[in-house]
């Protein structure tokens, strides 16, 4: 069929629409509605329940951004978990720190790795790779199960709707500290301020609660709402503003840059006071 | 009527989408189709050829960066040329520097003007101000019988079609460069990096063989394509790095702050790449 466009409408009143050379899977998993397309503008593109997820043309800001600052302010990150972020896209990034000995992605979806795999190559190609362990299951469940053994955790969820709705808890940031070693740092998506301040709000407030080091960033991914993204950091021991100059080694990337990292924490007035 | 939406496309094959509350007013000038309705999401939007000039929700991001980040580069910034900007907004932000005793708007269409003063008080409300004048015309032939008369000119344009296409040219860049005094900066939006990355390329290559300081910086901007806009600075003699902290003074701002002055500045790899 010719002539079609997506439209994903990211509030009640605004929307972004592209036009598709060709639908390439639709499927109702156990979890969510599981589209994959072929578009003129971002090639091929992930839409869960009718929200753009990845896309070939911009995903690597987002993977980026997701890693890259996390580990480079931990010294040494040997052991990570990737909650959700079944594309694989995070767990490729996580996989250019050579201090990484294992990452662990506990996604909830096994039918996103798997058309992931199919259709998005670039994003989910580490997958398979032998540091990696994938894991189908809840990943709420599996930080309630953990206790003092990760590193870095990073939390690529879908919106707090559907099945990432307890990923926005302070319930499951207190069961991520547990989970964290003593001088662990967490990460997570945590939405826009244009459309859903009071998301951010809240999310700082009670990471706030329970991690002594508490940051937002920010990374422009056009086709995420607004075009500005937000990551929450909770940190028990080091400061993502303080990495040294000299722990910074070269890493092949499309966004992220050692001088990146701290500007991408200097924010707009406007979301600064949503931190404050 | 009810039901409607506005689809900008802002690429052949990407748009985005707002829900109409109420059609304002729609009009072929002499120069372009000017459109102004009322959004559900963004409040009142002007359009000019079916492109999103500014909404009362997002207008201030443009507007701070394209005027702080100059005037305060510059030490003592009195005589302000803004280029286009019929809307008043930039204007707006110019006359928050105390030190600034003229400011003259030249801009094409005098129906942006009056369409925006109707509709869009609070961004056009300080046109009638007396340190103001505003001058309907051909902002090209302006600057072209101008000779070392500004401190700082702020080329507040839209894309390089229709009457904007003389505003990116090198011709023009000399022009500017004539029109400002031996220490003056000018400024110019220049698209974003995702969809139009030649253009800033093009822009750079250009600017710099004109101005000793030439750089680029960013803000995000939601209704704008990409979400990430960038103003292309060319400076004779002040760097906006290299601003003395003493110099910021406080401002009433909602995006730009004196730490994003110089956030703006540092690129993602992928932008560096087309300015180095």
């Amino acid at each position: 069929m010719s002539g079609l466009w997506y439209t994903e409408k990211q509030t009640k009143n605004f929307g972004i629409t592209m036009k598709i050379k060709e639908t390439l899977h639709t499927e109702q998993t156990e979890f969510q509605k599981l589209e994959m397309a072929e578009t003129e503008e971002f090639g091929n593109m992930l839409f869960l329940d009718g929200m753009v997820m990845t896309s070939q043309k911009d995903e690597f800001v987002y993977h980026e951004m997701v890693a890259h600052v996390p580990l480079f302010t931990h010294p040494r990150p040997e052991n990570v978990l990737v909650v959700g972020g079944g594309d694989g896209g995070v767990i490729r990034e996580v996989l250019k720190h050579k201090s990484v000995k294992k990452a662990t992605l506990v996604e909830i979806d096994g039918k996103v790795i798997e058309y992931s795999k199919k259709y998005l190559p670039e994003i989910a190609g580490q997958l398979d790779d032998p540091r990696v362990e994938v894991k189908v299951g809840d990943g709420f469940m599996h930080i309630a199960e953990s206790e003092g053994e990760y590193d870095v955790i990073m939390v690529d969820s879908t919106e707090p709707v559907g099945p990432a709705v307890n990923l926005f808890t302070k319930g499951f940031y207190a069961g991520i500290s547990k989970a964290l070693k003593d001088d662990g740092i967490f990460v997570a998506q945590t939405d826009n301020p244009w459309f859903t301040p009071e998301l951010i709000k809240n999310v700082q407030k009670d990471v706030k609660e329970i991690f002594p080091i508490t940051r937002l960033y920010m990374a422009n991914i056009p086709t995420y709402p607004s075009g500005l993204w937000t990551f929450t950091i909770g940190s028990k021991k080091y400061d993502p503003l303080e990495v040294k100059e000299e722990r910074f080694h070269e890493l092949d990337t499309k966004y992220y840059t050692k001088d990146l990292h701290k500007a991408s924490f200097v924010l707009p007035k406007f979301v600064q006071d949503l931190v404050e």
